[in-house]
Order: structure tokens, then C-alpha cells, then sequence
């Protein structure tokens, strides 16, 4: 069965998935990539970003690598994809990941403005859905031949399909760092009372813990 | 130099320090005990709690038994101490931990309704403050005779020395437990604007990691 799931989001222990001011300097908002300094020492991440055969190996590298395992379709908030605000101006916005992206499998990019399908090497393809976060799950669904859909982000999106009750599994990082500001994961959304509880606990290689979180049927 | 510190502080990774619903039945609210599974399970908790040699040692009971080291003097919100709301009616109740409580030195107990000092066994007096958290801070101090102050909780108190930035360093201890509702720590408080800072994380000995938050100078 094809799950929904969202891997490797990085948190810091005040509940912050992304620090303020997000914009084209701070992709992660001021402070975030505090967070996330776990993820960039892995091998997973080097490779991805052309650092060859360099990176840590472990704990961390192993959850970093089980995200893009069996995953045949990602779906993405906009701020994910990109800072394009409104309506697309032209096609020049490609992603943040240069001419490759890391997906190498469809992604549906959740927006209010259409815009045509955009075809990356590597087996990535961009669509940019518009009918909402229900929509984009059944198309991914469809396109993922029968692997899991994995959700990137951001916050808000994850936020929405939360209170939809549309995930079944989270692995969440807490980072040992204070944010005091951002977009917050858990502001306002019981997930207890929303079904979700926390089944797996492991420490990581350096300061972050792996938390797993699954919807109960 | 006598510090203010917090010591052993249990949360859920939604960060709330206490279930929803705190009454007589529930102390730490409906649901709060998994938050502090990793203690419950510490010699030091066993032994404060009359079992005898039984407990698990290991970083968790090592973090457990330095709360209790070079600690003065102690401040509780009144929740902490008793589930009795408004004037004292009488003298009935003396805490939570029966005849000799665990402290065995000057508590300071943050209250709107004045009462006599409450010497009990063991070397803990309850003494009750009228004047507020400043004062509370200043009593604890001269009675800790060198020694450190440790701020007790519960959630409300512990907020309300953060901020007034009071507090020196905050040992907290995040649980793999979602609670969906209570009383959080962070919401609407922004530790880092307020000078605070993560410095240090050790995985526990079962599910949870300790975190240590410390004010900047």
C-alpha cells in the first residue's frame, strides 16, 4: 500500500521546523540551517550535492538514505520548490537543485497558479498542482507506482495534510538548538488527539535524536 | 556563585511539560507520566521513593542524581506542591511526599495566600511566598548558602523566571511521547531572543535525551 510519509524534517527542540525570514538568502529562514547541520555532514547529502564519496556514515547518514529509498513520487509545498511568490512570471524558476534535482521521480508542487509540467534531468519532473493538497496526494499516489509518496515540506504544508490526517508515518530530527522564532510544527495542532503517536526513538550520530511518529488505523 | 537552575525538566517532543486536565488523580496532568518514564525508572527516583536498592544507573540516573547535588535551597510553583487552589483552608496539606519529602533543605513555595513555615522531616521547611517570584529568587538565594537554587516547576513558574531571564541553565529531558495538549514550555516564549542557548545533548539510557540550555552572559 503506498503510504504518505515525511522523512528526515529537522526540528529544533522549541518545536521550530524553519527559522523567520525565509526568503532567497535564508531558503531555511534565519537560524535554520542550524538545524539541519546533522543532515549535511551524511554521505547522503554530499553525494547530492556533489561532494563524491565524502560525508559521515552511521546513524544519521542511514535514516538520510532510507528517505529516498522506495519512494516513487514526492509532493512539495512551494516555498519548497521555490521563493516565486503570485503568479509565475515566466518559466526561468527551476527549483532550488540546479539542472538535477535529488528526486529522480515525479514531484507535485502544491500552488495556486498553473504552470506547465517542467521535465528535469534525472527523471525528475516537476507539475505544479492547483486543486489542493487532497489532489496533489492522489496524483502522487498514481505516479509512484505502488512506493510510498514522500511530502518535503515546508511546515505549513506539512501542517495542512497533518490535520487532514492524510500522513501515516513522520520521522522527525530533533536538533539540539533553540530557533525562539519560525514556523512551528506543533502550534495549535493536537496530534494526539489527531491519532498520531511516537513509536521509534533512536540517538543519533552527533546531537540530534530520530523520532518516528505514526498514525494509528 | 548561587545559580538558578533547572534540573531534570521532562517534555514531549510537542513540548509540553505537563498534560492537559492537572488534578488530585492526574499531578502531572492526563497522560504526563510517559514523559517522565526515564525517571521512574532511575535508582535515584527509587530510592527517594523507599525502593531501596532497586533502579537502573546509567546516564539517565547520573543526570537524576545531580539535581539533587549541590542544590541549596529550592523554589516550586504552589501547583508543585499541592493540588490546593485559593486561601489554605487549614494545615492538612503538606506536599505531595508524605512526612519526609525529598528536598531535605529550605523550599520556597510561590503562593498568593500567606501561611506559616512548614518544617518537616529530613531537613525541608516549606516556606511560603506572597511577594513574588523576585522575591522567592532572593530568599532561596541567602537560605542556599552557596549552593545552587533549583526551580522545581511547574510549567507556568518555570516560564515566568524565563522571562524575566532568571534562570541560569536549564537541564531538560526530551521524551518520545506526543501529548497534543497541556501546558507547553515554548509557546509564545522565544528563548533565543530572551539570550538562551543550546550547549549541550547526550542521548539517555532509554528513549529520552538530555538537553542542556544555558543563559548568555
Amino acid at each position: 500500500m503506498t503510504r504518505l510519509v515525511v522523512c528526515c524534517f529537522s526540528l529544533s527542540i522549541d518545536g521550530f521546523g524553519a527559522g523567520p525570514r525565509q526568503d532567497l538568502e535564508n531558503p531555511l529562514g534565519v537560524g535554520g540551517p542550524a538545524m539541519f547541520d546533522w543532515f549535511f555532514r551524511t554521505r547522503t547529502f554530499q553525494r547530492m550535492h556533489g561532494g563524491g564519496e565524502g560525508g559521515e556514515t552511521g546513524v544519521d547518514d542511514d535514516f538520510a538514505a532510507r528517505g529516498f529509498d522506495g519512494i516513487g513520487a514526492w509532493i512539495l509545498g512551494r516555498n519548497m520548490f521555490g521563493p516565486v511568490r503570485g503568479p509565475w512570471p515566466d518559466e526561468a524558476w527551476k527549483g532550488w537543485w540546479g539542472e538535477e534535482p535529488p528526486y529522480h521521480v515525479p514531484v507535485f508542487v502544491l500552488t495556486h497558479h498553473p504552470r506547465a509540467p517542467l521535465a528535469m534531468k534525472g527523471g525528475t519532473t516537476f507539475h505544479f498542482v492547483t486543486d489542493g493538497i487532497e489532489s496533489a496526494l492522489r496524483q502522487a499516489k498514481e505516479a509512484a507506482g505502488g512506493k510510498d509518496v514522500r511530502l518535503g515540506g515546508g511546515v505549513a504544508t506539512i501542517r495542512q495534510y497533518l490535520r487532514a490526517r492524510l500522513i501515516d508515518e513522520l520521522h522527525l530530527v530533533i536538533s539540539p538548538v533553540l530557533m525562539g522564532a519560525g514556523e512551528s510544527l506543533f502550534a495549535g495542532l493536537d496530534l494526539a488527539s489527531l491519532g498520531y503517536e511516537c513509536v521509534g526513538h533512536v540517538p543519533g550520530s552527533r546531537a540530534a535524536s530520530h523520532v518516528t511518529v505514526r498514525r494509528r488505523e
